[in-house]
């Protein structure tokens, strides 16, 4: 029986806890640590059946009965406690992304070589029925010789300004889901990034340095292009979907909905929209990625989602930026060359 | 803390013990009963904390701690099993149908009388996310009056004749959850029936009694016309559709898919084929059912199902079977005069 | 080159001359005759480049140059105007139906005998894309043994009831296509008939003697099931679908709709209504017809729907009525004995 | 009655021809000119009831009785062949483009002003009813503000790599169709493009120096952004689809199949293919763009797509095919300064 502390009882942490209660049958969540800790969050952690709930994650990683920990603390701490977490011989699981500064990635990358702890970064979308039915369409060969990868996401409403502020940006905090889906999808890296974006949603957005809206296309390193386009407000709801197109033809995913109902009447024929927000729609995947990463360190195989997957993503975020900064392409090699990878 | 005890250790009896130990609070499984109880069930058993496994169902009900009890023993125990546990004061939730004979419906009714226990009875698919939509949709008015009602039904493939012997013939086996959900659907009473059946999947249905395809024709007693059509082979899986059609419109299900995934060749456009089957298709159904039966004890509030919902889609099924032996269509008032009801 | 003349200016007839202007190589309409010809048909004649407009059908088939004649006059002159077009040798595209009096139409067929001419009848639904799509599937093998056929057929309203009145009833006028249609599409022929009918949409239908609302089930000799379901007010538009079931799959029709745009707002995701009427959905299918027949008598070839196809959806349409009438099943052997056929 | 010639007999110059003879009430195609008539096309002239057919097209200009030139010819002649005809006062419909020289472009807009004559460039796509309904969604503001434009353009195979040295490239002979439609349709105009392709396709075409797979995005005056997908072969067909996304939701428009048939069998559920190119995809477009440019021609309005909007594309083509050279963003304004534009 595998034993795990979750650092953060925010949103995710509870997701990641129930899914452990309900779907995980030889691992129990033994502690839960937030420095915000609630009435409210005492008594939901009871319910889980979770022994512990402390004000420090420090507990946690003294803890010499916990083997696993889940880090859903806030983003700029994610670094620094799995430094802490690594030295304490747990392994991990990090909640995206692992730090919006590359230096502190690697400075992770390098505590973790020559030990033999998993660290599974959180993109949770490898683990989702339609991206990976997408993704076994494409690597099994039945769209041939990958071409043209093509990704909508969209918000259904913009995170507050506040948010925003200190999210790192939007190709960051939203779009590097996206680059992820795409080295997933494609199963090849990203060479030159060019992205073009604006402010159309909100104002305020604008003022706090962000951007909105945007296109961002990227070549990748065997020759198939892509593109993303993301908007921070999708009127219809959580847009999220793929094409990826080949030389043999395509494969693409929709949303999903609530139902399959449709009403026709005399204004039209109208469907659901889709799922609300990442919550509804990857709450499955949210179930997997923490069951499968469970799994590797209990057989020790190796996790989906490794310390490089978490990294890639923010260097193509990185990337993205300065090109909207410049206004001209930018090859990946251009950031790795500046931090020495 | 309600306890529970599941008579029967088959497919369905484990799927409700394992919807309750994840996903219901206030609820757990103290026993499991069943005649040919396994090594590999009682392990199975263990693993869900279920503290008791019992050869004999008779331990469930003479256990004074236990609050319920779900019958999902052979359809040929269900009522003897109900008159014995409301003997003993349990509430009952009970796989469908209660009985092929209506008389021994009759004694469950009876017995029930003056009693304050909760009676539900298993017809998941009031409880799916699908059949919900269209139900909602109707008794909001969002279609104005219901004209007509069209629900397809078709299995993947039959069931073994040996099944098919004892199963009280199609329209008590499977039909019978399509008679649920016109009655569901259009929260109205059938009148009149007129079945047309036929062996077109596999002879040896036909030399066992029974049919495998049929069409049926209901009356409502509102004047809205319904059918029902039926088959127990579709080459592309399970088929489950409804179509409420009424005088301001349309709502129509569709079948679940595993993914949404569209792949476009030079053959066509391919989309995936339906869930497999019942167990795939209907397993958050099953779910809601026992979690919506638990908190109905809980709070004592009426049951979404009950005894009275269990008996009225066995006198049309039993009409439907008239029906095709006489070649004529029948009032279900036929029926009920036969058994005083 | 062809000369043809339409007898009947109305709604249908100058549909009928427009095809042939646009789209007949080798055929040209040399006279069009209404009795209530008006000076706005005679200027939409001239602009055809119609040599004549009579008042008198008879002036047209006095015409020896006069190969063909379209007879779209109302439906109590088809069978008149057919035996004396056969008297004066000419080829005859008839509108359905040829008569709702069987006797009249037996007339018919015996004037037909130890001639050479080609005589077709309007079922215009065999020449369209889609129900030739569903046939072709059926016919190939496609969904293998046929087992359920399921037809809905809707109307966007109602017709006048000073038409219902002399219409025949809903089963001869509107049902007769759909009867045409289980006969195309299953290659087979109707044994048995059940039908069950309401008047859900105008009490006025019902003061008529009509009904407005229908499911008819059909026993097909081959030993298929169909079933078709009729409405004369959808609310969304005129529906006209099909799912032809078999032993290896299903083939199904939907509506088309004048463009394919999808509107995704707060409200839900929008598509288009089906296309209005039979004149927007069928205006190929009327073409196709039309220059089949034309095809046909030039290369001295068999019409695609003979004058026995004309008949035998009117038998099944009188099966239906009495199938109401009495409230059973009937078979077609009851209506053929009773004409002697 | 007005009276046509048409210069060029290949594919589109039939097409328009008999678009008119079927079609258009108020005008005939008088003469047709093709320098390399063949006995079969003179045939198929005289079937038309064209009058005359004539190897040198200057026959066609110097007839007084003619109003209309339909410009039809090969790529390298439209804009000389424009000149002479505005010389010759007619009013020309001119297949696109009007060249890829855009000085020679320039001598036609010089040569227009001054005179009355209707200029009409064949952007047919304009007048195709999915693409009308995507721009009629966004100009009625049914989606908001425009923020992103998803244009998806592929073509079933490529054409001959002898074709392609002459096409002015893919951005020139392909995109420019989707350039125009994106001014079409988000009713702005562009201001910067980056484009990115790749030779994914076909290697010959690499060697006869173009491309055959490419992404573009473009950045609108109003703030929207844009983006194009190309393939030279989708294995699936003529793939033809818009996305309009804004702050009020989103309008898409779908591929046309030649029927709505859906078959489901063991192997999935699967629906037919887009209709094969565009002679087939859009037909109904081109019969539309000719009969509302001889309407407006006939009535004296303005034409729905003028010399300026002949302009544009090939601007904005340009523009593309520098950003792959220098592999950075091109604004549009160095395309016409370096016109003078």
């Amino acid at each position: 029986m595998l034993k795990i502390g979750i650092i953060g009882a925010g949103r995710i942490g509870r997701v990641h806890a129930e899914s452990i209660t309900r779907f995980v049958k030889d691992a129990e969540v033994k502690a839960i640590a937030d420095p915000f800790i609630t009435e409210e969050s005492a008594a939901w952690a009871r319910r889980q059946g979770i022994a512990e709930v402390y004000s420090d994650y420090k507990r946690i990683l003294e803890d010499k009965e916990i083997d696993i920990v889940l880090i859903c603390s806030s983003t700029d701490t994610h670094s620094s406690i799995s430094l802490e977490a690594i030295a304490h011989g747990k392994h991990i699981f990090c909640e995206k992304p692992i730090d919006h500064d590359v230096e502190k990635i690697k400075e992770v990358i390098d505590a973790l070589k020559d030990t033999d702890l998993k660290y599974q970064v959180g993109f949770n979308r490898r683990f989702d029925h339609n991206f990976m039915a997408a993704q076994a369409a494409v690597s099994s060969g039945k769209i041939g010789e990958l071409n043209i990868l093509k990704i909508t996401s969209r918000d259904p409403a913009p995170p507050p300004v506040s948010y925003i502020k200190v999210s790192g940006g939007m190709f960051l905090d939203m779009t590097i889901h996206d680059f992820d889906m795409v080295r997933f999808i494609s199963g090849d890296e990203v060479e030159e990034v060019y992205a073009v974006g604006g402010v159309l949603v909100d104002k305020e957005i604008g003022k706090a340095g962000d951007i909105d809206t945007a296109i961002i296309t990227l070549k990748l390193k065997g020759g198939a292009l892509a593109v993303i386009d993301n908007s921070r407000r999708a009127a219809y709801g959580y847009d999220q979907r793929v094409e990826a197109f080949g030389s043999l033809g395509q494969v693409a995913i929709a949303n999903d909905t609530d139902s399959t109902a449709v009403i026709s009447n005399a204004e039209g024929v109208v469907s659901e929209k889709p799922q609300h927000f990442f919550l509804e729609r990857y709450m499955q995947a949210y179930v997997n990625e923490v069951t499968e990463f469970i799994t590797a360190v209990a057989n020790d195989t190796p996790v989906k989602v490794d310390v490089y997957d978490g990294l890639k993503p923010v260097l193509i975020g990185l990337a993205a930026k300065l090109s909207i900064e410049k206004n001209r392409p930018i090859k990946i090699s251009e950031i790795t060359k500046k931090y020495n990878l």
